[in-house]
Parts: structure tokens; sequence; C-alpha cells
């Protein structure tokens, strides 16, 4: 049988859309308000997603508690109130999109994920707004 | 690398079921409350989701401010504060359910999307009820 | 102890905004996309929440089935999947904005209510637009 | 034309998560707070997705009132306000994580859903942690 | 200046309701499903505000990471995961409606919140029933 | 009769905690995190809340279009998008705490509002953190 189980998290961080190779005339207009240099800021959500076949002996996947203190240690500590662009080694060169952002959480999460499990990152940059990337 | 982006949009409507070639009784037995010939209404929720390759240049896959005006300039300028069934041509001869809206904003915003992209349609009718079309 | 107990229920319904004794164009003018004559709809959210001394001998300020089948008698049966403006007595004859529409509410549940009980009603047109009204 | 239709219904039960095989001690340990002697709870959110080809004569995948009632039927009246270890008979024998709740209300929905549609429970315990079944 | 800061937290508790005083019958046939001898459970979201003069050199009422902290200490160790009933001396005599709930939560933390703010507590049982209690 | 009136709108921003006459140390310590030189971030949810008596000719308190507009002309394009303590006049001198941004949008919005309305701000800094303000 196989199942997904997800997980909700958040972070609170600052960021600026902006492509280093980029003149900041041609940054102004392709971003716009997103480029403001002195950073604007989110409340992101993210939801973890792992699928794989259910432990039938426990009736779990994965232990909820597991991938929360996961997410918590690789992803909330290293971004919750941080600046992307300037805190972080993960952005310093890498714009810092919600699409790059699910890509990075992907990429972070993946080395303590079960082989055998998929991994899929959603992830809400605005009620609004959310990207997700599943690794292909 | 594939990714989803995803745009959450609104409009409020009014409408009723009901299917032209059948009989009142019919209609009303079939549909129920919904059938009532004065109209219900709706604050209906719509995300759109294109799913393709990143741009990794930019760290985008659409240009979500693009993907919000298109929106807004075809669906929600369509829709909004509209009676479907007697204000708009999509709904002149079609029922419009939940399923069919959705399978008319596809319609819509089809033509739009870039051809490589994937274009998915959730819409909420309320916050119990929803649907979901893709293209296929 | 004064406390408050909330109750929180939806109806779905066709409105337009129209004050009888004005001419069309001011009508027009005045509500815009709201006084489209084939009408809009909404999704309405209304929480009803009564006030008074708690019952110490069983904890309940008042037995929430019972609310909550005195709005699904009074509001719900009256209001869901309807046209206020035709279908309904009360709004033949008065405008059916938000602030109307609680105020309508209010009438209708006070005399089922505690005579010694406050009683006050929050109505959601949208998730964004809401209103409230407590009997003064 | 294949879309999905879904309903979102909930029930509010108690639950300990215990392996009947394992010795106390090692349910202890393995489950935490989780296997409490004396059970905890959760308001539970289910929802139900049904996917085929939509009805082109009534714009109906599913007629939702159907679907609305059999979740009532099937699911709510049997889990809500109960203990699902001791008042089930699903759960006699068979550890309540999310994960078996969701496969087992899919077991339930599955001979009353059409054959040639497809079936996906999607079962929220908290707004942060939740699983998704899809017969697989 | 006056001013309200609010933090919510939540807990996972069984419970039923049931007046010791009262025979079983007469319990039965007023609480209800709410009376299962073997109990349900919630998931309790809870708001706790504060109320008070704004202190305007740091721009704070209260350090919401203080008062976060003491509703996790006082309240969430002290329910989570718990069966209200029998696992919390609170609600050994008393019977754990969400009226009492919110006024045992008033309670508890009445001695730590400063003596010239008010406190008032928000108890969500389910999204669409909740109580609060301002300790008057 | 008196009634009340709310719209919800939002903004993106990046702040950090900091009081201007008191040195590094003594904010770090006292605002942690939320002091990070280099800023982190918000979606800020906020609801303007007039508070008044109903027009009998109209069924409105205010035209909430106009409050609507109002709000994203004085709040919205002020805020969003902005770095609080570089980019605004409002924020150059003052903490921006959730407590000062409720009370500075306030005092932006007064002036514009009917003298005989009261006004009311609540102002989400996350979904689990808010303050509200009415001006006493």
């Amino acid at each position: 049988m196989e199942i997904s189980v997800s997980r909700k998290a958040h972070f609170n961080a600052a960021h600026r859309l902006h492509v280093a190779t980029w003149s900041d005339e041609k940054n102004k207009e392709y971003f716009g308000l997103c480029n403001n240099p002195n950073y604007h800021g989110h409340n992101y959500e993210v939801i973890v997603t792992v699928t794989g076949k259910l432990d039938e002996e426990t009736g779990y996947l994965v232990d909820i508690k597991v991938l929360s203190d996961l997410i918590r240690d690789e992803i909330e500590h290293r971004f919750d109130h941080k600046n992307l662009n300037l805190d972080t080694i993960e952005f310093k060169n890498l714009n810092p999109t919600a699409e790059n952002i699910a890509v990075v959480i992907w990429r972070l999460l993946r080395p303590h994920i079960n082989k055998e499990h998929k991994l899929s990152i959603k992830l809400f940059e605005t009620e609004r707004n959310f990207v997700e990337y599943g690794g292909n």
C-alpha cells in the first residue's frame, strides 16, 4: 500500500529577487517591487510530503515526530528570522524565488529521507502564491 | 527541473443548475435546491497551476504577476459579480456546474499559457466542495 | 461568570443591491457591479454569539446543539440556495446589504434566545468583507 | 474529459496508538505521548476525491449531494464522537494511525463508488499533519 | 494607549461530558453523543489575549515569546495528548465543557499575567464551535 | 442601530526590532532573533473595522469599496514590499513591533474616516501572533 504523509511547517524571512549577472535596471524592470534593494519579507509555509509503502506492523509510513524534528533542524533553524540573500549560503548566488526555495528545501531534506520514499515540497510564499517541487 | 507554480483568485457569481433539454420537473428532481429558477450564488475560489521546466537564469517558471494579471483579465473580469447563466456567453448553453466552470476556465486560459507548460484548474464552489481539471 | 458561546453556520445565496426608491441610474452609480440586475451571489458565513452567565451545574451557557439546530431552522433553511431579493419576505423591501442581512438574522433569532442573554451576529459576505451587529 | 470532484467532511474522535503484539514499554517508547492509555483525540478532517469522466449531459462527475450523504452515512456516523480503539470494529485489531484511518475510509467507501472512478482519501489529523491514500 | 496582544496555541485531548451528580440516564439524555463513556476528542485551539498600556520605550505590550512560552508550559504541557477527565486534576470534578475549559485556562494563566493587564481566553473546540471568557 | 463593517487587506514587508537608544547588546538580548541586523519579514494581514450608525436609506454603514480603496492607497501602497525600518518615514524612529504598526495604521486612516465612526485595527504578524488597537 503506497501512502503519503505530510507535515506543515513555517519560517519568516526577508528576501529580494535579483539576478547577480544582470544590470540593476534589468533586475528592476523584470522583478519590479520584489527587487527592492532594502528587501521585503514573507511568512513562508512549507508542506513536506513523503510517499512510500506503509509499514503494516506500526501503521506508520514515517514517524511524523521524526519528520517534524527534521524540518525544524534542517529548514526552520536555517531560514527562520533570516535574510535569505545575506544570511544563508544557499542563496548567496541563487535568486531566492519561491521556485528556488522549494528546490533548495528538497535538496536539504532528500539525504535524510528513506531512499525508497519519494519526497515533494509545497511552498507558500503568500496564501495566494505557491509552488511545488518533487525532484524530477 | 519540473516545477509547479499556483495562483489563487476568486469571483462572486450567481448561477442555477439546469439542463435546457430536460423538463422542469426532471431538472427540479435531479438538481434540487440548485435548480432554483431565481438563482443562488457562491464565492468561487480558483487555483490556477502551471507546470513546466524551471528557467535557471531567472529562477522563475512563470512570472506570477503576469499569471495573476491574466487570471484577473480573463476570468475575474468575465465572471465576477455576474449571473453565469444570463450574463456570460460560456454558460448560455452549458450547465454551470463546478465541473463545467473548471473546464471553461481551463479553455479560456490555455491559449495564453506557454505550450510546453501543463495547466490545471482547481475550483472551490464552497469550502467543502471543489473540483480539479487538468485538460485530459 | 459571564461567558460567550459561538456557532458558525453558512448559506449560499444570490442577491443584488438596489434601493427601490432610487432611479436605476442612481442605483447603478452608487452600487456599481453589486447592482447587476441579473444578480450575483455569495457563500455567506454567519457566526452567532450568545453571552450570559454560565450554568455551573452543567458547565454550559447554552446547549450548542440546540443553538445549531435553531440556526439551521431559522436561518439556513430560510436563506440557503435562495435569491434574497426575490425568494424572501425579509428582503422584499429591504436592500440585502451585509449590514441589513446581519440585522435581519439578529431579529429572527432574538425571540428564540434566553432574554437574559446578549446576542451578536457576525456575517462574512466574503473572506475579506464582514459586518457585526449586537442589537444596539 | 477526466475530472476530480472532492468533498470535505469531519468527525471528532478519541484514539491511542498501540501495537497489540508489542510490550507496553516498546509501545510507550515508540509512540510516546500518542500511546497514552487514557486516550487523546482529534478533529479529523477528511477529503474524499472521486476522479473519472465527466457526464456531458448533466455536467456532473458525481452528484456531490449523493457523495456527501455517503460520507455522512459510512464515515461520519461510524466514527464521530467515538473512541476509535474501543467503539469501532475497524480498529479493534488495527493501530489507528492517520495512515490506517485513511486506508480504512478508502475501503469503506470503495464499494459505493462507480467502478470506473478512481477514489482517493486525504485525512487531516491536525492542521499540520495529514496523509493521503489512493488505493495503490 | 491601550492595546491587545494575542497568541494562538493548541492541544489535542480526549474528553467526555458528564455531570457526576446526575444519573447515567440523565447524562446520556442531556449530553447525547458527547457523553460517550469511552470518550471522544478534539484539536483544541486557544487564543490568549492580553490587554493593557503599550510600553512606549520597547513598543511591546508583552513579549510574545514570553507569552508563548507561558502558554506552552502552563496549558499545552498540561493538556496536550491527555484525557481531560482522567489525566488532569482540573477536570476530575468539573465537567470539561468548552466553557469550563476556557475558565480553567483563564485561572491557570491569570497569576502569571501583569496585574494591570486584562486577560481573555477564546477556545475553539471545533472550527464551528467556540467560547470566550474574560474573567468577569 | 450601531453596526461594524470590516475589511481585510495585506502587505508583505521586511523589518527588524531595534530600539535606537539602546546598545546593540541590549537590543540583541531583548529582541533575540527579531533583532537580526539583516532583517526578516512577514505577510502582514490587517483588518480595518469601522463602527457607527447604519444609514437606513442605503443599508450601508460605509461603502466597502471606498474603504477598500482607502486601505490600498494609504496602507498597502505605503508598506507593501518595503523594508519598514529603511523605506518608511513612519518607522524611521519608531520600533516596528506589531503593536506600533497597528497604532501607525490607525493614525494614518483616522483622518479619512467619518468623525462619528469608531475605528479599530487588527494586525496579524503571523497566523498565531496578532494585536488590536482601537484608538484609546
